[in-house]
């Protein structure tokens, strides 16, 4: 931002730009204003990948808003938390648009993104961990990122995560999608020597407190390098792979 | 209440009120009992305002009646936490109450309110926020408050909120709504001088816990001037800052 | 920050200032760095008020650094949560500096504040209360404002909130502290008209669980005005207080 | 129970039983088992009223089972917890059981119950708290008592309890049920010097967490004299009101 | 409170007193205004016990001029949650004043209180539950009651409550001090037709949360009967109890 | 799986394996991959029961799917956690699986189990807790071991549990399902010298926070003995009662 | 219990007793009042052995009196949580009792307990644990079990807990000791075929909440065969052991 | 891990290696064991960097024993949680250690470690996250990392954060850390765009509950790219921020 400061700047000194001219520019450029939403198209030049939609406690009608207003930039779009009855009218409004049901995530390329330096393995302690993990498959592939998985390689197997070792050593970076104890970033952070992005899922029951047992689990694994998000926050696990895997 | 005590305590001094029967003025005089209701008519000249009917909990057969009770003295009507089908019944019942659809609320304008000293303006940091604000946004109105709005201004895109500086400078109270990390408060409370009314809304998953997280950041804020209220509390905040507009 | 950014646009227009000049300007300029600290003593002009020293966490050299600085500007000092034994060494630092024992808190008057339009009232449910109602009462006479008190008038003994009607009622605000259940807002905002600042205090044992009970009831409260603050955050209640008593 | 072992014994020693039959009558007599349940049928003997069913967690066929049973004996029927659909199956089965359709709950009168020595009077903070009263309308009634209600008496506008004073003090035990703050056992158990019984509801929302902020209140209530119940326990404190009026 | 307000208002009507009069009575009557206290001394009459002094984040000082100020209306002093320090202190200041180490609470009767009904009777589950039912214990002989103690009849040796039955048996009201399971008072509630008193203790480690296991125990105790206070709060048990007792 | 790596590593020696064949062999052997499940058909080899479903969170398909894997070994099938609509489509499947309906578990014994040493006995406080009780039931049953049931044996009539002494006293191992206070496991420890699993059920309300009340009293079980696992989890108890049957 | 009411019964059938002279049999046997206690030296006999102290809140007196009085019966002495200070005095008391200061716990033998029929094994995930694992390993001993220990085995280095696979693979019970993220049970669990004690500890800061994320860890641990004791309690671990030991 | 057992099975296929001392090599090699701990020296080759001691929970003996094991393979050495007084006497046992007071970490250079590939920028929000913010300098550094560091830049005054906005921008990660309402990280991650390890600390009072508001708070960020580590897990936050930079 504040590069975009100095170029108002400079181009104030050199008399190109009034003082409230500047001002304005300062306020009105970064973001079209839906009234309901601002949607910062600048982001795709700053960050690389423009503004994603997190469609929940938003109406269809705002989902289809927002979109309309990102494909018409000619850039990507990807709707996080998506139902399939709303996925279904978006396709309409925006012809081409596809859906992972599992991940409840939509998603179009309009433009291919930066490519990441390695591969981003995603791993989870068992079946019902799906779901989150698809929603980190797609939100990093859309990201310009190579992605692996294998699922349901919890500890109550060992062999299962040994298993798969020659595959995952390869990884720049791992995501771990772990309900119940989940335990599974901790085996992981101390097998393997890259960052390890946790994601608690709310699988389980009773005492699992819908994620928290396996939060808190992940919060105090023991071996280093391991960075935790929200419970069955997958889209931000692969947001902050992507990130590591581009520097 | 007290200046009503006094009231009659000069009245039964004066021999006009005997003693018994100003026991049961004090008793009798301030509500309308409906049985499951007592409805503080009084309420209107104490605190400038009628009371306000909060939806949650009553039958739809109880809302309409305390609205008749209260339309029938000439007051103005409010009903917070009404669901669609329920407002279609009490339009029919109190013809001319008007809803908005987002912020779950009735209303019907009788008597206009005291008007405000300046502008109250209320600020979201996401679009799911809306309905909380749209709460306020009502309520504050029908207070008699001269409100503005900008929605989405969260923190994770400061030129959102610095964009709206000139709008918002003029304020005599913000309110600001914010689910997820609750941040909007601290930062609106830094840049400006009023007294910030906080809303933490409801808006996220996992460990957000239904805007717990919001609610305990914005009660830790860090700079000072702001008040917080229940989450989801749209009404109580518009109500607190129209209190503060009126001094 | 907006007008400062403006006027240093201005500047760079008329040529007084180079786009680099104008850029450090932007960085240096607020803030005093002590390494461990930045003195905002930009704050006094823009808030009306110096930076208040937090001291929980700070070593006793860091709050004697910070003080001198602030005094060396020739503004007020006000130090909250400082331990006796740290105030010992700062008034020998700082001399002239005072100290409420029960609040723990140090202060030293260099320039009167800005004076506020009618009277803040500080009313405490229970003795207990008094450490966080006193740190409110210093906060609030330092920030300018005329401030009156009435302690131990708690819900379980309702004539004794009714005994102080007279001296409340032309309060502009209303701070009230409690711990245990939390009751006294209700009941105050239920009987007076003018915002009314709650501050749950610590106060209490077994479930109370430090202030959670208290801070939920007031979160929860029933009548409209009511706004809330941290746990024992006497401080922050006066600051808002003041800010809307400075209106 | 330990009167029985002492009869069984008595009889054993007069030789009228031997020793095992002895264990056997201490093992089966006191209750009829359905396989699913054990009804106590001597519990109206020791307590002074029939098993209550509670219905949450059961099938219909058990609720409905357990009810014949019971009725089966001449004892009267309860049922807490029922919803209007099994009810409707219920009275079917078990004709002339009447249904409060507020407080979901079943009953049918068979046998008086021993007379309570005074009244037992049930207040409400709000409108919404009422089908937790009814539980414990019906219960107190079913049990034998006297029992008065005033719905709507929160502590938000103080008049309306002081409005219901004279009704109020002459009760023997005052049940109050209230959601949100939770403030009203407090100002009525110091209004009054007669058993509290205080009932958290889990009306409200937000920080309310479904009646915990009111819980916490409850239990931390200034006054001496306040007995809690579990959140929304209508049932559980007519039972203990009862008890207290019977003594 | 409400028949001070009848009496004042028939002195006025009878032109004894005029209203400028009877709004200073009701205002300054009720207590004695310690600048940090407001001591009721109406209470006695009120409620047939002095007001009990709450030696929690009280300092020394405070607690002795309250105490003074009792005694020298000839009440009876009750000090809970009071240290041996402030005893020490304490005894000096006001001569003949006792001490239970244990239950950390002084005590001197005055005037005696008017004596109960039948028996309060005292029950822990361990040892270590001794100190909050000792403050029962001289609570409740304070109040006027005949009480009787037996400790270390947890349910996990059945046998020590049973061998208590007896006694017990003949009680009007029973507390049951409980801390780690806190299941003694289902049990107890379900043995004898008393109301049952349940007081959590912070006896536990770990899981136990300072009583918060006990706690809910004690508020989902399947059997009807029983009324819970807070957390420790032996106090407030006896108080309950001898209201109950009394009536 | 030790004894796995010392056989291969004893091949490898032997000539009769190559160094990478032996690595294919440790990561390949223990189970099949359907990409979103490893299926483990070693387990029944290593712990005498092949793996069970646990149907919470898959898809209908996944378990037919795995189902199907598991009976095309041979091995015996249980599913847990699978609703009665799942069951529908695995019995067309999966022929000649059966359900049970309380406790939501389907079963087909293709094998039969090693038997267990001695009997496990099933007790539940309720009704309610059928459901949880019935999966354990099923559980047992299938692992080989001889159970018996008695519900409804809560502590709040003792009489109920001391009924069922001479049937429980020849146990093995004792699971006692309970919600609310939780408080069975605690008098079933001190009245048999057997391991008790306890399990806390999600049975109650309010206070009992959905099992979380009945969690903590079962960790808090003051006699010896007692082993907790997760809310609601029938399954877990029976299975290492099992293992504790099987030694 | 019920066969001491069997045997009573009995004699009074036989003449031997009269009824009132059962009834106090019933009630004085079984245990020795010392007032604040009530020794079950009848436990020995039950349970195999006699009563255990815990330390926790009982004051030195106490715990000494209690000490003697079993001591005094022949039988040996366990007594956990107990400070050195306090051993220190109770060595004086009971000359002979030793001590282990890590476990905090003393202990006396006087006579043999019966032996167990294998082996019980105990794990910790670090060195911090091993104050919960000591107390556990004390208590194993003196129930007299066969124990073997292995330390600092968590899953960060899975190369540690494979490491001891020989030891471990022939225990007949193992008992985890883990804080922090607590994943060393199902680990565990799913390595080995025998029953396995998880204690959660206090280890760990932050997020760990005081063993709670460990706790919570151990109960949704997804291997079959764990049971759970509370937070740190070593004693309940060995005792839990010993009794599936002995089966 | 795999690698090793792929070289032992060669050796074992060779002749050079017998199997059962293929089966010692695999459990002995990678540790030395010390009773109380298990040090793995391996670590070092496999991770970069020996095994870090974690002082919390250890006796000043066993960290002077590992300290001593891990200095005399001339390992560097890092001590995190380690009092003054510890440190004291570690300088003793291992000379030329060093400690960063604030931090409470001791450490001593004895290898360099491998460079990292730029820069890690730690920031603050206010003076008191000092301590958590030099743990991560010290373990940063001594990782091999160019480490800077800007204190006290929270989001109260938005011109201090975007005053260092020159210096951080150039960062490959950034380490935030920051109490109360923890928003420094959202506003981070909104500002740049490289990984954002957030860091929650115990800074607060009331409801920031020792640092949970501030873990709920970055859990939610609404921005992409953060990483949360447990609450004052500056140790945590380095090590992964190290390993990042590292790639």
């Amino acid at each position: 931002m504040k590069s975009q400061i100095e170029d108002i700047l400079k181009r104030v000194h050199s008399g190109v730009l009034r003082p409230h001219e500047a001002m304005k520019l300062l306020q009105d450029y970064p973001y079209q204003d839906l009234d309901f939403a601002k949607i910062d198209h600048h982001r795709e030049l700053r960050k690389g990948f423009p503004e994603v939609i997190y469609g929940l406690g938003k109406t269809d009608d705002q989902i289809i808003k927002i979109a309309r207003a990102i494909v018409n930039k000619g850039s990507s779009l990807l709707v996080t938390r998506i139902e399939a009855g709303t996925y279904a009218k978006l396709r309409k409004a925006v012809p081409g648009t596809q859906y992972n049901k599992s991940g409840k995530i939509a998603f179009l390329k309009k433009r291919p993104a930066a490519p990441g330096q390695g591969k981003i393995f995603i791993l989870t302690a068992g079946t019902s961990d799906m779901p989150v993990a698809e929603e980190s498959f797609v939100t990093a592939e859309m990201l310009g990122n190579d992605v692996e998985r294998a699922y349901d390689v919890g500890v109550a197997g060992l062999h299962r995560i040994l298993g798969e070792y020659d595959r995952v050593k390869d990884a720049r970076v791992i995501i771990t999608c772990a309900g119940m104890e989940g335990a599974l970033p901790s085996v992981v952070a101390g097998l393997f020597s890259v960052p390890v992005i946790a994601v608690p899922t709310s699988v389980g029951y009773g005492a699992s407190f819908k994620g928290v047992a396996a939060l808190l689990a992940m919060l105090n694994s023991c071996p280093g390098g391991v960075g935790v998000v929200n419970i069955d926050n997958g889209f931000g696990a692969a947001y902050l792979a992507s990130l590591i895997n581009h520097l």
